[in-house]
C-alpha cells in the first residue's frame, strides 16, 4: 500500500491495524486526461477539462434522476497512497502536519473526495468538471450536492506557516 | 449488511460482488446524543447539539494543526446500511429514485460525509456541530474544509418530485 515515492524527511508512519474493519467494492472507473501523478492540476477547478466517470453496469440503474443535481460529490479511491502516515510533510510547509490537517491522499482510509459540476449524462457515464485525479481512478460513490448542507462559504483555514497558496489545497 | 427495516415496495436491489475491492480500519468513533435512528436529526444542521469525534490513540497524532480549520469535512461508515439497493423509495417522494441521487445510507460503499464547524479540540476528541448520525458511528476519516474547492452556493437540486422539503436531503 506504500508509495515510497510519497516518503518526505519529517514524517512520522505508524503500524497499521492487522486487520480491515470493513470492506469496499470499485463501482465504476474515473477517466480522466492525466496519466501520471506530476500531470494532474492541483485541484479540480484549475483546469477547464472535463472528466468521465464511468459507473459499472451492474451498479447503473443507481444513476436514476442524477441529472437533477447540478452538482455532485465524488467518492474514490487512492489506491496509491500510504495509509500510515500520521504526520507528513507537505511541498509548501515550512514543518511536518498532521494527516487530518491535510487533503493529501496519503491517509488511513484513502478515501478521495471532490464536489464537481455534471455537465451531462451519457448513459452510464457522467461528464463532469471539477475532478483532479489520475485515468483509471476506482469509483467508490456519487452523492448529490446541497448547498443548504454542503457550502460553507465562511469556512476559513489557517495555512499561515505554508509558503504559498494558502487557501489552496 | 441488510437492515430489512430499511426495505420499502418499489426499491429494486442488485446481487454486490462476492469480494471486496479494498479495506477499510474504523480509527475512532462518533459520539452523539441520538440512540435511535429515529431520534436522530434530519441533518446536522437542525440540532444545536454539538456531537463529539473520538479519535483512537494510535491516529491521534494526525490531528496536529487541524485547529487551523474552522470546518471539516468527516467521513464515517454507516454500519447499519443495505448496500445492495439502486433504486430507493424516500419517504417524501412519488415514486423510486437511483440511489445515487440521493443522500440516504444505504449504497454500494456506505461511506457517509458530513460538513461540520470545528467547536473546540480535547487532546484526541474534536467537539464539533452539524452531525446527524448514531452514537457509536465509526469514524473513517477527517479533512479540512477548503471554501475555494467544496464551497458552491449555487448548487441546485431539482427535487419537484418530492412532496415536502425539496432542498432538504
Amino acid at each position: 500500500m506504500t508509495n515510497e515515492a510519497e516518503r518526505r524527511p519529517g514524517e512520522t508512519s505508524i503500524t497499521l491495524p492487522d486487520a480491515y474493519d470493513a470492506g469496499l467494492y470499485f463501482i465504476g472507473r474515473i477517466r480522466t486526461p492525466w496519466a501520471r501523478r506530476k500531470d494532474c492540476p492541483r485541484n479540480g477547478l484549475q483546469s477547464d477539462e472535463t472528466c468521465t466517470i464511468e459507473v459499472d453496469p451492474p451498479f447503473a440503474a443507481a444513476l436514476q434522476n442524477v441529472e437533477g443535481a447540478t452538482h455532485l460529490i465524488v467518492l474514490y479511491w487512492m489506491d496509491k497512497a500510504a495509509r500510515d502516515l500520521v504526520l507528513q510533510q507537505p511541498r509548501h510547509a515550512e514543518g511536518s502536519r498532521g494527516t487530518f490537517s491535510l487533503r493529501s491522499p496519503a491517509r488511513p482510509n484513502p478515501v478521495a473526495l471532490s464536489v464537481v459540476e455534471l455537465r451531462r449524462r451519457d448513459g452510464h457515464r457522467l461528464v463532469v468538471h471539477g475532478l483532479d485525479c489520475l485515468d483509471g481512478t476506482p469509483l467508490l460513490d456519487i452523492k448529490p450536492y446541497f448547498a443548504s448542507t454542503d457550502s460553507r462559504p465562511e469556512a476559513r483555514v489557517d495555512r499561515a506557516d505554508l509558503k504559498a497558496e494558502p487557501q489552496d489545497p
